[in-house]
């Protein structure tokens, strides 16, 4: 931590908390300058449960496959646990803290009682799966979102074109549904189905409210409703007053005063009872702000095992295969668009794994450097074109454009001398041309990409970010922070509490980007401009329809695997 | 070796000695019915030349990229080691040998002096490349191959099309105008150029003799002559005399007599003077009788690194992409057809080297196996259709049918939870699908294949021979002999030392096979029914000109690579 930053008398510190899959952090910040103060992780005691809902009284067996769930109560373990041991780690007194702000992994929902109780809390429903929160990556809603977009289609519903065609299985309506369909008794005991983003807030400041964010990206809520009843209705009769029993409450602005810190959330977090507790948030979202002024057309690309690329427009337009747009859904006032790509670190870590030899293994023990830092390194030195491969990054799918999970990876051009160093700059360059696919397609449909900034664990990766400059052409930026999602958040606290006007105001002064970090190298680019040429063609042949290759080949291993299985 | 095949009173014995890459192996076979009763290897001293020709007096330096040449002294090196200890082996007294036979790689050519001198051992030339043997996979004289098709086209040469269209850079003609070009001395020095299959006769019998197999698939000698003189001089006018002055020479059938042991040869191997030595032969075309009954329609294929497919036809027909058809090209009497993958069991070791992990190589040595062993388990206990992978076999380019060796491996369908042993299996598989693509073609062209037999290395892989027999819809047979070249050299000497009246007939007593061996599953072929036309889709598209990526990739893979040289 800057020690110059903590404890200055009189200063005015905001605490900001990032709920991840696995962990939530929290970061102190200073108000006056965004000096990062102090920091602490929670592990998340029960993790991603995607087994089986716990041993003892609880046992139940395996959870089927695809289902990842989550226990509200590592949430508040770790308002209990991250918060007070961020403020000691930044030495200040707890009361100098005027606000709190969460961001949270999305959409990650859950049923709850009216009073905010999750059901899985209560007695007798601790067996039951649905009963607790549907992880983000809870993928069994696969059927739930097919009947969703199908009938959006069919009814020309208008907001489906703001979803770039395609409601996500991983959404808090294809979440529901599944509820209503597979566990109807606990639909009826849900008062409310809620974002854990939303629900977090709920336990700081007593009450329930809704952010524009999870609102619009993940929960349909488009130009000041959501889906019709008679929309719903044709999806299930149960189904029909779904938005309005459920979900339905005023929708409050990132960046807004959700309340005050009640009594009993002061003395869970160590803070001061009555500050100011901000409106929930995404961690993608949210982390625009951490990267300094606030523009249109500046791209904030969080890339870890997926890149979530968000930027702001002042108009709207509809970006194919884009996740989102939604009013306000990065910051009042502008239009949040969201894209992203399924696989990007996963990938690199999938190759790491599964596709080198013992003597890299060997050497980067030698060294006492991780295996992919080795791999980086050497794939890093490679000449741009020499390996004379491209790869399509499709290993998990793709998000965006073509928003099509059946999609698979593929490689061409190997030889008797291709060598795994160069198969994994392939793939770090398959990414990069994921990226650079999405800002020309944000280009064209009259959204301009006029900056790249990359926040997220993967810009440690030097090699990749060069790679990244070249492929784009662009100067490529980077956030100035570590912890991106959580010096968000604390830029919302600070706007919550009053200690700046708006969430544009204080991401100037307490967000932090480094401009034009890589900046690409002229011959090298020109090299990628071929293989980006290379890289489209292959994308539209595998990717529109014209050899519909990758969906066969998943159908023939489905069928096996079922077939081996006695299904 | 069988004991009961040595040495029994008054039997007689042949020898036959396969000239392979690295080394030679001799074997010897009882005449009555070709029971192998001792054998011997001699590796070769310089192997194969392809960095320097040598220490001391000799160095020059490195040899360029592509270069592969051999020391003809390591082939008599062979014969004085190799034969005698083969006879040792065998526990027979040596004048109950009554023939000798060999096979060579090709192919593999050089200059030599009318009385069979190669230049290579003539004083002062030891440190000239162009001296030296040629070894089939010297890929030097790309140049001279593009031009000498290019010239065939244009003047509408009809053999061109007993080559699929195409004469390869490893032939007779290509090589010798690369030395004519590069070296043109030591061309004019040459009064014979000579495949190393008939100038090991001509060691051993003392006449120069010329084997209708190497003359008609390696040396353009078709339909009863070579390439016309107006043909060479339009290659290049010095070329004219070419065939005519360093090739012509009556062609003698294959199992036919070239002439008697001299008593030098006799002295070296240590076998009687003026038994009967067989006109020389290729490795792969020779193996054929060595798997028993000689039968159109029945193919061999020898599969090792790369593999050579060879069958009989009774008709003459132009297969697309086929290396050749010769008349009597593997045995008098019938079209020999040669068609092949120019990578197998090479891409089995490329992936085995560079494409696993750890683990695996672990566990391997902790079960005493070498990782393709293990791969080998692994990959074969899969479910044909598991791993929904597609893959080209094209790693080391495509022989047949698309003749290009520009053509480079893809592989299509991977995901985050693909493993080593499922591409390894998308590997195996891709070689199988690329045999079914050239049966078929045989088939299509009016050359049926009736049988499929298999020789070489990898029939040690029974997961590899399923894969084979399952894919392919065929039942498999497997030559009996794990010597199969050797053996068939040896059913040729006991043809021309007259114990059999001609091949067909010693093929039918001393050829073995197991038929039918491995049996295809229909389940499973109907799954890689499915798959091969994937493959198909995949071949045609890549391979057939829909998508030229592959040249594009090579193109700037080398131009990068130039550049990086300051070339």
């Amino acid at each position: 931590m800057d020690v110059s930053a903590n404890n200055r008398t009189g200063d005015a510190y905001v605490v900001g908390v990032d709920f991840g899959t696995l962990s939530a952090r929290a970061l102190v910040v200073r108000v006056s300058d965004g000096a990062e103060a102090g920091t602490a992780v929670s592990e998340y005691a029960r993790g991603v449960i995607d087994r089986s809902l716990g041993d003892g009284a609880h046992f139940r067996g395996e959870l089927p496959p695809d289902w990842a769930l989550q226990d509200p109560g590592d949430y508040a373990a770790a308002l209990r646990e991250a918060v007070p041991a961020a403020v000691r780690d930044a030495g200040i007194d707890p009361a100098q803290v005027i606000g709190i702000a969460t961001d949270f992994t999305a959409s990650t929902c859950m049923p709850v009682l009216a009073d905010g109780t999750p059901l899985c809390q209560l007695p007798g429903l601790a067996a039951r799966p649905h009963a607790y929160p549907k992880l983000w990556k809870h993928h069994a809603a696969q059927p739930h979102a097919d009947r969703i977009n199908a009938v959006a289609h069919e009814r020309a519903e208008k907001w489906i074109g703001r979803y770039g065609g395609k409601i996500s299985s991983e959404w808090q309506f294809a979440k529901a549904l599944q509820l209503l369909d597979e566990d109807p008794e606990l639909y009826q005991r849900a008062d409310r189905w809620i974002e854990a983003a939303d629900w977090i807030i709920w336990q700081l400041c007593g009450t329930e409210t809704r952010n524009a964010c999870t609102a619009g990206y993940k929960g349909i809520y488009q130009d000041g409703s959501y889906p019709s009843r008679g929309y719903l209705a044709a999806l299930d009769p149960r189904f029909a007053s779904f938005a309005q029993d459920k979900l339905a409450h005023p929708i409050a602005p990132l960046g807004g005063r959700a309340g005050g810190l009640t009594p009993a959330a002061a003395a869970l977090t160590g803070l001061p009872a009555g500050i100011a507790v901000a409106v929930g948030n995404v961690d993608a979202h949210v982390t625009v702000p951490a990267a300094g002024p606030i523009a249109p057309g500046k791209m904030v690309a969080i890339m870890g095992t997926s890149t979530c690329h968000v930027v702001n427009g002042a108009e709207l337009a509809e970006v194919p295969g884009m996740c989102g747009v939604v009013d306000g859904g990065i910051v009042a006032g502008l239009w949040g668009y969201e894209a992203g790509q399924s696989g990007v670190g996963d990938i690199f870590a999938w190759f790491t794994a599964n596709g080198v030899p013992c003597e890299f293994a060997e050497a980067a023990r030698r060294r006492d450097v991780s295996l992919q830092q080795l791999l980086d390194e050497q794939a890093g030195a490679l000449p741009a074109g020499s390996h004379g491969l491209i790869a399509l990054d499709w290993e998990g799918g793709n998000r965006s454009v073509l928003v099509d999970g059946r999609l698979s990876g593929a490689i061409v051009g190997l030889t008797l001398a291709t060598t795994a160093p160069e198969i994994y700059r392939s793939l770090l360059e398959s990414t990069a041309f994921g990226t650079r696919m999405i800002t020309e397609t944000f280009d064209r449909a009259g959204v301009p990409v006029t900056e790249l900034v990359v926040a997220g664990g993967l810009l440690k990766s030097a090699p990749l970010m060069q790679i990244y400059a070249d492929v784009t052409r662009r100067p490529l930026s980077v956030i100035g922070s570590g912890q991106g999602p959580a010096l968000g958040s604390a830029i919302h606290a600070a706007v919550a509490a009053g200690a700046y006007p708006d969430v544009p105001a204080a991401a100037a002064v307490m967000g932090r980007e480094m401009r034009d970090v890589y900046r690409p190298d002229p011959d090298r680019a020109d090299t990628y401009d071929e293989l980006y040429a290379e890289y489209v063609r292959l994308h539209d042949y595998f990717g529109r329809g014209t050899n519909e290759v990758m969906y066969r080949l998943r159908a023939i291993r489905d069928r096996t695997w079922q077939a081996r299985e006695g299904l």
